[in-house]
Parts: C-alpha cells; structure tokens; sequence
C-alpha cells in the first residue's frame, strides 16, 4: 500500500563527493552529496549558502569534485562535520593541482574532476554551482579495460532518509540492453 | 598513480529514475539517470531535447520521478531503450495519479515523487527541468521506522561509464557522525 510522505525528497543515494576550492588562496574541501548531471560533462553542486568553500568557488570560478572510497569515510564525514572557517581541512589529504591551478584536489579520492564555473542558479538556501568538467585525473586501480569500475572504486553513496553512507553491491545488468528482450 | 581521463564525467553511480509526464493527454515514462538535487526538496532532471516525455513537462510544467527497484530492471531499460513517439510504454506498468492529475506515476516503483516544473535552465542538447516536489509516494514495505530504507528499496544505479546498472550495497556507516573522532 502506497503512503504518502509529503514533500519528501527520497532521490537517493546520491554520490557523496567532496568539493574543493581555494578560499583566501588556502585550498578547502566540504563534503556534499547534493549534485547532479545537467548534460554529459556538465554537473551541479547543491551548497548551502553558509559552506565556507562557497566563497572560493564565487572568488575562483573554479572548484574540483573528488570522489572518496569507503577506506576513508571518517576524513569525508569530517569534512562535513566541521567549517573551513575554524579548522583546516587539508591535514587528512594530500592536495594537488591540475591545469586550472585553483581548484584544489584530493590524491587519496581515486577520481578527482576539475570544473570551471559556467552558471550558478541562485536559490533561497542554496547557491547552484554548475560546473563544466575540465579535466578528470583517475587512480589506475580503479580502472577495468579503461573504463571506472565501481566495484573497485567503492563510492560512498549517501541517503539522507536515515542520514547514512551505503556502500555499492553488485552489477546487476548492462544499460540500453538488458530490457532488449521486451521489445516486440 | 594518476591518469587523465580528459573531460570525462565519474559522477557516477547515480540514481535510475522513471520520469513520467501527460504527453498530448497519455501518459509517457523515460528512464533517466542523469538528475540532481538543488535545494533539499528541489531536484533535477537534464534531458536530452529528443525525449518525447520532455513535451509533456513543457506542456503540463509537472513530472513524476518515479524509483524503480532492481525487480523491474528490464522494464526500467526497456523506457530507456524505446521512445513514446511510436511505442506505448505504460503497458508494462499501473499508471497512478496523485493531486497535480497531470503527472503519471508508477504503482510498481516503490517511490514516486509527483513535481510542479519550476524553472527549467537549456542546454545545447538537454532540457533541465528543475522541480519542486509536492508530494511523495511510498510503499510501506521499503520503510524502516518511517524511513526509506535502501536495504528494502533495492534501487537500480547507474554508471555511464561502463553503461551498467548495480546494486546498493550495505550500509557503512552513519553520516554527521562517523567522522566525530577525527575532531580535535
């Protein structure tokens, strides 16, 4: 039997990331698992408006998107446990840069995208940042004949309906293929 | 070590989702997997233009966001594999409608979120619909003391990157909490 929840968001999991940008030429991370994807290599960022790294991204008009694995959960709950504005987030991570020089990355997230602000949508809460993807640096071991393999990278998928991290289970069938068979 | 992958999308898994609108007054679903979140109740969806459901928001300004579990994974393929424009794809499911009366939903997803259009940002090649979720339907068996649980809901994730559909594994750990011991 069908309930009703009300306005319930229930678009879950979402990939939790961890958002880099360099705030007062000090590179910050927070960890954020409202994103999106508006066209192939076009994503979004939902932050609210009181995240410290806001400010590098509007200063900036460049942040990168890490992807953390489940060995380091607590450093990705950590980052959005505490404020860059008090603490400084960088101990846990080794940081880089790419070729946009002011997106600060993570070596230790196997995926890192490095993006170039192309539009923010402002909402009551939240500024938007839509990002377009600049380039994308890949720890080799989380690759399979080239392609990302999720089983090796092991995403944190988060769920805000219990607050909680999920791992990823198993493949379960190929995309535009596994339903050919009902096609009459 | 890092490679670069060039301008590649890893925001991946996300989450399969049936979007649901009225084109010219028949219900219409398309699989889409590319959504986002923007505000805590505000969610996106980016579009390709040749979708045939994407005519229905335009007309109507609602859509349904409709979670299909790993049960119906040939049927959740097959709406990503055939368009509206010349097959009838509500066949395979129990159409419902819920307060807007102009956003079918799916009785065999166990979520349904029914959403009024309101703002919609173009793209060169994709339409992103960004609506407000105005009631959310649930089947009772995927709750866990009156949250969803994704142990019960078993929804369908997908990669573009190797173009596959997974699991939901287990789940690791509480968000807001796991990293309080890093504190100092």
């Amino acid at each position: 039997m069908k309930v009703k929840l009300g306005m319930k968001n229930c678009l879950y999991p979402m990939p939790t990331t961890i958002v880099g940008s360099l705030v007062n030429d000090k590179p910050n991370y927070a960890t954020i698992a409202h994103v999106g994807i508006m066209e192939l290599t076009t994503i979004s960022l939902g932050m609210n408006k009181n995240h410290y790294t806001n400010q590098g991204i509007k200063e900036n008009k460049t942040f990168s998107v890490n992807i953390p694995s489940e060995k380091i959960v607590k450093e990705t709950d950590y980052c959005g446990l505490v404020s860059g504005k008090n603490k400084d987030k960088t101990a846990f991570f080794k940081t880089f840069f790419g070729a946009l020089k002011t997106a600060p990355m993570i070596e230790e997230c196997a995926l890192n995208m490095e993006c170039q602000l192309v539009k923010t949508v402002d909402f009551p809460h939240h500024d938007v940042f839509i990002g377009q993807i600049i380039e994308t640096y890949c720890d080799e071991t989380v690759l399979t004949e080239g392609a990302v393999d999720l089983g090796k990278l092991k995403p944190l998928l988060f769920a805000m309906n219990d607050r909680s991290y999920w791992g990823i289970g198993k493949k379960i069938g190929n995309a535009w293929n596994i339903g050919k068979e009902l096609i009459t």
